[in-house]
């Protein structure tokens, strides 16, 4: 489906790299195969031998960086960042990564997830003097960095205290004085890989960017871990014992790209075999397969394949629909113009309809698809949603609504089904998604956050936790 | 494959609407369906009561019409166009509607195709004291009109006449005193299609655009016809004589949409039932099958439908690649980095993998991605072209080199697939494709132009005739 | 005065150069410094040992030649255009140099001025066979070249016999396979002079861009006089005898810059003297004297310096308004928002002031800017204009409008000052002007056109003349 | 003279409305007014009833504020900044208004100035536990705030505790919960003043914002006062004992709008009788003034006045030269390629010129500008500048380089005048600066700095005070 369809947001993606002479050029094609996780701003920082170098603006990579943009971003070491921000520029100041500057060494960030108690540690370090520039959680691990360095510790060992003190999800890509420094969350919750360019270390929330560089993927950085690279090459340090690993679900089925792996896992084949399961689990007559573009083309490659229903391309996705795309009136849209998807009148007319999604949020752009295929001709149209519904809000960096906003919310799938006007609704079940993913049966939920579908989440949720719009929100 | 890999790109396409309120914006989006004919130049010719109004310029659609730039275009009726043109700018002056003002009324003109006999049409008008603005087509069109009207003839009559002095492949749109004006080559070599939208009248070089702007497909536009559109509603008319229909067979390979029909035929079920066809004619002991990304995607559908070796994502095609991106240097690019096409390594590692594409041009393109699947641990790759092999160049606006450069020419299958590193390497037979896309038996060739893989041209060929891209060189 | 307050627009200037390495960058620099002349398009032509290259767009000159590309125009010679033209962008394809491709060779265009009998020439070329893709009379002489080439003659013969049948006010620019050709119209009513730069020749519309770019002025181009510029060096041949010369006094008046010389007479210094001259004229009592900047700053200098009354900035104008900015409402305009011109409240403040313009068009600004001083406190405001006043309109390039228009037409000088509001209105006097301009005196009207004061046109006035600005409105 | 010549430049100007509903609009012409106090950033942000909102950027007001861009600016307060910052762009964080967010309330800062204890505040914050994000100084103002208000202290007491504590030269706008709060140093360096348009109050470095936007100057914000406006309209407030006051007098010599006022008195009469006194100290026989535009037209007109020698136009600034502008080579600019002044030739050509500028910073330019005088033929060239010579840095917010690179630090006006290549130069005294300005007599040097003429400053100047430009350096 069509993440700008439905406000299924990713908040970002990071990406970092330490000894190489192309450090930003690289870091440019790591961002661009990030591309689909943030689409609103991007920003690189370098660090050469005299300190931080940054540059960062609004737009896709391409248009933050062009013409000479890249060449002033010298030194070996970069890291960076692409992002998801609000519509009307408020979170201009939010585009990192965020570089703060000091007498005694300066030091550049760059974040992917969502802390959840973000609100009380703002106000503490409020209370303690702090002033905060941006309404991003990246500027809370600054602040306490800097206090935990009041007394003798080395960078690391402030570090350390700083991001122990940080609950709910975070990936942390930092460049100080002290080099690359590299962490993720007690317990996983968001992608984390780290990877080898020859004698370069790479890190990147996708292995899609290593792919794109050539690099070599080593491994997930661990639960609670901080990975410090330097000259004196890449060290491993713990900041908090690793908790139960929590890993999002909706990077499996909706996130990341199809040619990214987590923790070993292909994201394509854990999609396909997601249809498949779906496809063991509902017995459907139909005449056709057809998927969702773009996420949900494995997924219906899979359902295909085990139902032994023929897959074709009944919708089509329209490429080229920029920002600066003028958008139809609302007469328009209601006299049958469709920008971003079109249907395939031959494939659907006369014919009985699967059509794969991964997820349904507020259910609006479901009922549009369906009505499209109906209009196409299509006599039945049978919804099968590659995941468990979407009941819970996500504290975790996935924007998606509050619960009153999602539809499953409270409704049987058979009512969801009447409201966007399909002839059946299956969801794939949890345990059915959990086996074909494929991780570790040992592990409490196979090692998966399974928050927004069940409500149960990995960690303590604070009466004052906000959901990552409502930061942006707030002045 | 990917158009801008290797140089095989269509001329343009065209669209025109007539008696809608919102003329030019329909046109936006009807150019933007068809965008993928072309990404260099864009531009919409409007007809109000007052005269024309043209707005275009270098770029995607929506770079050309950004901010208020629809607002002037006032009209019910327009044109557009959308254009590929030569790297270096110098086409710039052919960007179309080209418009040409008169003391006696005005006309503006977009064109796809290639004429064979422009080279002496030109020099036979400027002996009569012509003079050329631009290298385009187009433009001779223009001339022959007007001295087609030193005597009493009506403009339809003028555009007639004039229209039976071309030889070649053409789709033309003109828009004129007299209405919105819609031509046909006599053999049918270039889509055109005719479709209403209410009480309006709308054409396209290929009915996707239909669809996105919630248009009813009509009919197609008859080799030989002339449509005159205006107040008095649809008069259909003749040049010439309807010759042999020669429809473009890259049309259905490559060029076009998967979601667009012409002559009825939807592309993505002919792309299929080639990739079955192909199926039936070769077998290939393998694991996977996968398509080059876009075009090849339906045909690698059919092969693993018909064969049952299972489709999977093995190559993933990176988006946002715009034309402000910087590209690697060449240093970059031997260490591995890859900007338009990602390997999937966990599909085809270890895998005996089916790589289905749509044509080999050169051969670089195809090497390079043998390779890339062989270095992400392919065991053996199988490359299956759902096409015969390119031998001819075309003289009908397909920007196919001369033949020295088509790697076909002359080879053996075998000596290609040596050249390009394949384990093996197979064409789809003439017969087969003609009979999976299914076009009508009784026809020549059912209808279909097979000039690129046979070198017999539908149509004479003469000796100044010059390729399109000659053209662009010529001042 | 401001040009763009009043609407009274020179059509464009010109430059060329032959014979230098560097010609497109020069001819860059040339036309910044001829800016002031059409601040709406810009292009250059170079021709180079294959062809002609052409680079044009709308907006400023350094909008249109930013990043590379001055790059691809490369060749030892060049011409270019900066050019005015309507708000609408209708005007675009009338951007200059106009191209022609021929298989003969190819030709490029430019041209200052307004041709009289275009709409006759346009209406015989098109019962030829020709036809027009832009309104410009630029287009007419090169289907008049064209024309005339039918027989034997050189490609100079050509262009002489195409020159011949122009009547009006012309300085045009080829660039041809012979070489850089040169012309002026046969009463010389534009300005258009002859440069060297080292071994290079070059021609501007004005002689500040030959100080520019550190050419040295050798003469103007003389009445009816074609010069040809090729390998062979300059050669000075005629297409028609030389009529009375006219030279536009509005060049003197309000369109050149300050530091050009036409025919040896500084711009500057003739204002200067038209000041002084008028100071003799009329004796005021006053406190100080203002100029309206920036084109009548000379004439305020010289009033002073000659009535002995202070010089004082009394006016500033605001740079920095491009066409990006963010106009006022009209709201804002009323409640005192005021963009291109402030008042010095403390030079003019309980002050008589004399207010020193170049010329009143429709009276709307000099309105304006009387009621502005007298609010910033002025007692009194002497409007004296250092030209007579404007009564006709101008079919020779510049975009005064029709008489209806011109506050000036039948009315007099108290019945004008009234209007505008000031406590007194002085006109130079015609003979005045013509006296401290100081051409030779043996020509008729001193060799300059007094037209658009007179209403004596220097050349036969057709019944089907079009003014400059309706021009751009045919369609 | 002009800045970008010689790198003598202002750190930026500020604006700020309170209770008008077009704040935003009104700060945007605002800021265009002060446009030539810094052409490298501008910003503006705005209050409405939920928080702050802010838009700033790299570029001129008009290219940072395009299209819809003041459109999300609501509210009826507002302030803005323009800023020169470094060429290399390591200084875009440091684009204005600053905001800084809390969960007690917000808070947008915009500063010019510098303060000279800087380096100290900032290592006694970062000691306890501040980090900063940007190198200005503005951002220390906002952390002494934040810390000043750990105790029970109202907002502005806070402020103005913060504001005790900074030493140097300082014109604060901010935009709080409280309202809009308007600061200036003890010593009152930097010019600020206040308006009133209707109902709203305005402030802003110069008068000529007001003129612009239609309102009137009520009087300068005093040395140490805090003014607060809100909704119980305006109240006036000391954070500190006015000191001496030391209006800085390079913005009467250079850098404000002639048609500014700085307490009471108009910028160009200032500059007009520095140019008249300049002719009483020194007799020069000469045929004719000229200024160098555009900051020293005035003081030519002066000298021109009380010498009797004419003044002309000589020297011509050729605008249009953006950022954008393709530089010359050095082997063109060599060749006598120049962009930014040209010489008229017939006003020079064998005269005798003086040539009033208003002051000579490395010499290298007046040198250029000398010879080209030379060049253009000018027998004798007198330089006299109407300011004494510039011998030791500027510590409060004027980018003059260090003494080693002022031509006149150590080195007699003969010594200079030989190293220019000039006739003679003659510095205006330093008394006479102080009479033709006109301020009170009765203060210490009539109450302005003279520490660039003279190296006696009017604050202490600590070992670690860092110049403007070193600041921008530091990482």
């Amino acid at each position: 489906m069509l993440a700008e369809l439905r406000g299924l947001n990713e908040e970002c993606g990071v990406f970092g790299i330490w000894g190489h002479e192309d450090a930003a050029q690289l870091s440019y094609y790591g961002l661009h195969a990030l591309q689909h996780r943030g689409q609103e701003g991007a920003g690189i920082a370098t660090k050469n031998g005299k300190g931080l170098l940054v540059k960062k603006g609004e737009g896709l990579v391409n248009e933050v960086f062009s013409g000479d943009a890249l060449k002033g971003l010298t030194g070996r070491s970069a890291i960076g960042q692409v992002r998801y921000t609000t519509e009307d520029g408020r979170g201009a100041e939010n585009v990192q990564p965020l570089v703060f500057r000091s007498t005694t060494g300066s030091m550049a960030i760059a974040h992917n997830g969502n802390l959840i108690n973000a609100k009380e540690l703002k106000e503490n370090l409020e209370k303690q003097g702090s002033i905060f520039q941006t309404t991003s959680d990246t500027e809370v691990l600054a602040h306490l960095i800097k206090k935990s360095g009041r007394g003798a510790l080395t960078q690391r060992d402030c570090v350390k205290k700083a991001l122990s003190m940080l609950k709910g999800a975070f990936a942390f890509v930092l460049l100080t004085e002290e080099g690359l420094m590299v962490a993720q969350d007690p317990n996983g919750m968001r992608p984390l890989s780290l990877g080898k360019l020859g004698d370069a270390w790479v890190v990147s929330s996708e292995t899609c960017a290593f792919d794109l560089i050539g690099a070599e993927t080593i491994r997930s950085v661990e639960p609670g871990e901080l990975i410090i690279i330097n000259e004196k090459g890449l060290q491993s340090d713990r900041f908090a014992e690793a908790g139960d690993r929590a890993m999002c679900s909706m990077e499996y089925v909706y996130f990341s790209r199809p040619d990214s792996d987590i923790d070993g896992i292909n994201i394509h084949m854990a999609r396909k075999r997601c249809g498949k399961q779906l496809a063991k689990e509902v017995k459907i007559e139909a005449d056709v397969v057809t998927g969702v573009p773009d996420s949900s083309i494995s997924a219906a490659i899979g359902f295909s394949e085990e139902s032994g229903i023929p897959y074709e391309l009944g919708l089509i996705k329209n490429r080229y629909v920029g920002r600066t795309f003028i958008q139809p009136t609302q007469a328009m849209r209601e006299r049958g113009v469709k920008l971003k998807l079109s249907p395939v009148h031959q494939v659907v007319a006369g014919k009985r309809v699967v059509m794969v999604d991964d997820s349904i949020v507020r259910g609006t752009t479901s009922k549009r698809i369906v009505k499209m295929l109906k209009d196409a001709g299509a006599t039945e149209v049978h919804v099968v949603i590659a995941a468990p519904p979407l009941v819970s809000p996500c504290f975790y960096g996935v924007d998606i609504s509050t619960d009153s906003d999602l539809i499953a919310t409270g409704r049987t799938a058979t009512e969801v089904c009447d409201l966007i006007g399909a002839d059946s609704l299956t969801f794939l079940s949890a345990e059915g998604m959990l086996k074909a993913i494929g991780r570790p049966k040992e592990m409490k939920n196979c090692g998966q956050c399974l928050a927004c579908f069940t409500g149960e989440y990995p960690t303590d949720i604070y009466a004052d936790t906000v959901l990552p719009h409502e930061k942006e929100l707030a002045r």
